[in-house]
């Protein structure tokens, strides 16, 4: 069976990404959001919301990250940082370990259960908080070894790893995102939970710069 | 902080890896076991008594893949073949999709949360079922990954992927267990449950044929 599988969020990027799946595929995805411990449930919800919108098939993968810690989003003794967040390396507190390579390994592993021709991930790498899993040289190196991994690989019929974000601005993706009539209301990109974005972490910061750089008012915050 | 953790299935060859790490390390390595839904308990309470008999923390991740489905593993209503098992790309029904992938990004992201400075699983390509996710080529493809996914592959210092059963035979790793004084007789590898193995699946007779070419008798059936 052909369809596409989107990991999501629940953020402004994964909606957007769900979005053009849902417009190329001409039929829902479905739609993958990990429950890994994240400090609150606001982006869980939402992810459920935005699926809904989209009459995706909404599948909540659990995965309690919080046991081998390490990062701010995971462990409520570390503070979300509200001003510049780089280490010497340049990476904020707020990097959970692995994160992506878990996602996308799991996505991958969930598509070739379902037999999914693609996985849809909405990874950006330029307006973006520094990563390392975001690089486009991560993703090449993803698709690779997912190649090798899957029993479709093997078969010469690999899952797709498709990431139409990589490259764009955040204004770009907010502009993808309303001529695409997602439902951009409905995301959560804040890293505090809550029912009002906290508009001073880095999330808050890099989804308000888009915004103003598109020219339009962020829906979210109507 | 130096120190190793080690994949343990609860099987010979995971058990053997873990006793050349302590052996190594020259102090218990982190044992991490995946519940993943498998057909029976088994095999995650043998891998805690393995862990007691090395004094390692033993961390068990839940991350339940019935859901997606796919094995016979994880789906009760596929029996696992008792024959020869492959299909036209020999690859088993009991194959579990991007399972050592999901497995070793996980394990990266925890070593990485701790500081330890390496993974070892016990994956082998010599004696095994065929399973794609063994192969030499996706261990070095993970490594690549897996440099560039973490942040301490950016601050140069990635933690090492080490497999040192890759390329022995499963009589090899017999005597490597025996010679390590592992606890051999603790490991399952049968694909069923139960409190004996039922030595006709395919983990079974791999086992068997180990052994008896190792010209030792199996601890475990004694």
């Amino acid at each position: 069976m052909a369809g596409d599988l989107v990991v999501l969020s629940g953020g402004l990027d994964s909606t957007v990404c769900l979005a053009m799946a849902a417009a190329e595929g001409g039929r829902p995805p479905l739609a993958v959001t990990f429950d890994y411990g994240q400090r609150h449930r606001t982006e869980v919800d939402r992810a459920a919301g935005i699926a809904g919108f989209y009459r995706a098939e909404h599948l909540v993968v659990a995965l309690d990250a919080r046991p081998w810690g390490g990062s701010a989003l995971t462990d409520p003794s570390i503070d979300v940082p509200t001003g510049s967040t780089g280490d010497a390396a340049g990476i904020p507190v707020t990097y959970v370990p692995a994160r992506n390579l878990v996602f996308l390994s799991v996505a991958l592993a969930v598509a070739e259960a379902r037999d999914l021709d693609a996985v849809w991930t909405g990874v950006n790498a330029v307006d973006y908080s520094g990563y390392p899993d975001c690089r486009p040289e991560f993703v090449d190196a993803f698709r690779r070894v997912g190649e090798l991994a899957l029993k479709r690989g093997v078969e010469g019929r690999p899952v797709e790893v498709r990431t139409p974000l990589i490259d764009r601005t955040k204004a770009d993706i907010v502009r993808a995102g309303i001529t695409l009539g997602a439902p951009l209301a409905l995301t959560w990109s804040c890293y505090e939970g809550g029912t009002t974005p906290c508009g001073s972490c880095d999330a808050c910061r890099l989804r308000a710069r888009g915004f103003a750089e598109a020219g339009v008012a962020d829906p979210a915050l109507v």
